[in-house]
């Protein structure tokens, strides 16, 4: 059992210059208000040696630690409901470039995406981790939850982006693998060990990230397509055709352009007609293409993949596009949805899974489903909503949950949590579906590193 | 202390009808020729259900396991010296491919890696992982290895190319954990654990794939450089040009050629007269492009960067050129090193490395220096030799190695062991340049994961 951070652990963190102030309402909430965390305290250390000093003071006392970076993440693992006692860990105050040069940044973990691409662009370079609540989550909960967003499909997740990591342990001590290199086979990966841990195995307080030259090229496009089947041809197609150039293909369903009209948000819509499906496609091409030229020579190549197309004219236009994809999950909020699914299935299993759940849904009931996603990553937004004019409340959510996720699973090798993470949301789910090997190998590795348990308690491990 | 695999022993596994067979001369010999390998017998199971028998036994009777792919690794993983009673553990006859799609091949360990590539090519696909030693190299050790090569640059290492393995650990226990899926974050990275972990945490015994749609146009060029400076500025400028299609970037030096001459091998030179350096390039570009123009467009933009070019003109020539890089360590071979290494530093610091290592290395005598490799990786083949007419027993071997490993550490946070791994010759040099903290870690996950320390005993840790 762990013990509560009472006034003497907090003061004794105090008298080594530690900020420690009282929580406020914005560390005991997530964005889809099912927890109200609870804890005894904000511990806001300015450096590295302070979250030691934190961490050997937290281990000695038995005191658990609940690692908070931007309060984004989706599946609880900021905010612990149980218990009384609790301190929070925020790096916010740790946000400093460290170093950059044209081909890595080193950044504290504090530090929000935002700040990252900002560094990156003042050296004309990229950092290619893009989603929606980019301003907020910070680099540390990026890579401490392996975020995925719409770039995975070019350049790969959180994971991928990373090159080394600072971490301290939980028994305070550090571990320097802040190193910038693409190669070093020196032992066990133990960066990719702490990234998409949640805060479970160390807590991460500086990365050395990778920068990428933007393309010389960019552009996107929506085009129409018959059938999600359709859309996984079109990507293979594009894929050869510009030779892993596709910087985003992301599927839209009638459905989601139904609930934006439906719900209003100011989006313009591309086709006067809503089609059935389409993708929302980018290219970033060398120098010398011209991207409306590429467009219409994959649109010409894919046949009766095709129905229609829009290519952006401008970067303005390509803004507006990205704004109707990023606007789905406000319409799907107000629409309110019996269940949503982070799930993945193998790239070529798509039509199938989606075809599937579609019937067996709708043998469950009345539905609507609003699919959408990284069709490049097999990372779908399963979303299920009521029948129109019925509530929610009608349906047996946790029947639908379950019996989307049995799919996932059992017919189709998949994942229930493709770039959300475990969090405290999926606990039960990752218990219910993982192989006992996997469960066996995770519960050692966390014995081995966090005996005492005081590493983020309750959030991917029971 | 491990027990030696004795008559009795290996008649259990008989008994369980695993082929047990004593060890040929080939299973007890690695490429450099510095370990004779010792081992009472080799095990060759035909399935899964057979290694997890194998390892089950091994567990109880508490004896070495030495997991044997094709045996081609540079630092001894495969090949344990010490002791007399240790079971190699070769996957050889589990070599079938289980499944394969467009986006995903399913193969066992024990299929080489040009299996691998023919699987792909199969589908009309391609794997990238591209190694000297493919047509011996097992896909298991490739992994286990964490294997890199010239594709690197583009695709990234082993881990990076991997989706799922499946694997038997220590004590008999299958994880299933071989899944095809792009984005899985339901815990821990234990994929990424085994691979790079050289068959000390689990033995590899299937791998999900991943699976590439090959560039529509391909070419490759040779182009002078008047210095590893202009070499790293030239490879950011063709990044930012090719939006990232740069397959191969592999620097050259004017020593390497004179070697090549010098020992004979058959290589056609391309140019008149040998440049100090240059570099190999190869580019993978969208359909429409021109690759002849792409070169020229680079080489014109290249400015003073560059000071002469020729681009292949025929896939013959483009195999041309490649075979005088894969010729160097030949030639290296023949003049015979004082001490060679698999370094890596940050990109950006590679002209400062080479620069600063030469200098200290003429201050210490008379030698040559043969540096070549994975520019785009920072991952250097950085070779020192005798003085023409000198032996390399004339010099302190240890003393250059010392010198050379000191300064990738202290002077550029850099790898001793870009992509060869530690297996049983460089245990002395992780031990001496790892953080501390990192070894704690690894012999944490080592005790968690194989408390007997039955697998691959020696090998990365001491």
């Amino acid at each position: 059992m762990l013990n509560g951070a009472d006034a003497a652990f907090l003061d004794g963190l105090r008298g080594q210059g530690i900020e420690v102030v009282a929580p406020e309402p914005r560390y005991l909430e997530e964005p889809r208000g099912r927890w109200p965390g609870r804890a005894a305290a904000v511990a806001r250390p300015r450096d590295t040696a302070e979250v030691a000093a934190v961490l050997r003071a937290a281990s000695a006392a038995r005191v658990g630690i609940v690692p908070y970076g931007g309060g984004t993440g989706l599946v609880g693992g900021q905010v612990m409901g149980a218990g009384e006692g609790a301190l929070i860990l925020s790096l916010e105050r740790m946000n400093a470039v460290r170093a950059i040069d044209p081909q890595s940044l080193v950044i504290e973990a504090g530090a929000t995406l935002e700040a990252v691409h900002e560094a990156a662009a003042s050296v004309g370079r990229r950092f290619p981790l893009t989603i929606g609540s980019q301003g907020t989550a910070q680099i540390g909960g990026c890579l401490s939850t392996n975020a995925g967003g719409v770039n995975v499909i070019r350049y790969g997740t959180a994971r991928a982006l990373c090159l080394g990591l600072e971490a301290v342990l939980a028994d305070g001590t550090v571990w320097n693998g802040l190193t910038r290199l693409r190669k070093d086979n020196t032992g066990y990966d133990l960066r990719d060990l702490l990234i998409g841990a949640e805060g479970t195995l160390g807590i991460v307080t500086a990365a050395a990230l990778r920068l990428f030259e933007p393309p010389a090229v960019e552009g996107s496009a929506f085009f129409t397509v018959p059938s999600p089947a359709a859309a996984v041809e079109l990507l293979s197609l594009a894929q050869g055709r510009f030779a892993g150039c596709v910087s985003m293909f992301e599927l839209i369903s009638g459905q989601g352009l139904a609930f934006l009209r439906q719900t209003g948000p100011e989006v313009r819509f591309p086709f006067a007609e809503d089609p059935a499906w389409m993708v929302l496609i980018e290219l970033g091409l060398p120098a010398g293409m011209d991207v409306e030229e590429a467009f219409a020579g994959l649109y010409e190549a894919a046949g009766d993949l095709v129905t229609d197309a829009v290519v952006a004219q401008s970067a303005a236009q390509m803004a507006e596009f990205w704004f109707l994809r990023e606007t789905i999950p406000v319409a799907n909020r107000r629409i309110g949805a019996i269940s949503s699914h982070d799930i993945s299935v193998p790239v070529a299993e798509i039509p199938r899974f989606i075809d599937e759940a579609g019937r067996m849904l709708h043998a469950m009931g009345d539905m609507r489903i609003n699919c959408f996603g990284h069709v490049g990553d097999g990372n779908l937004h399963y979303n299920v909503f009521p029948a129109a004019g019925r509530r929610r409340e009608a349906y047996d959510m946790a029947a639908v949950k379950h019996a989307v996720h049995d799919l996932v699973v059992s017919g189709f090798n998949g994942s229930v949590s493709a770039e959300h993470g475990i969090g405290r949301l999926k606990v039960g789910d990752l218990e219910r579906y993982a192989d006992r090997a996997k469960m066996a190998m995770m519960r050692a590795l966390k014995a081995a590193l966090d005996p005492e348990g005081i590493l983020n308690p309750g959030a991917v491990l029971a």
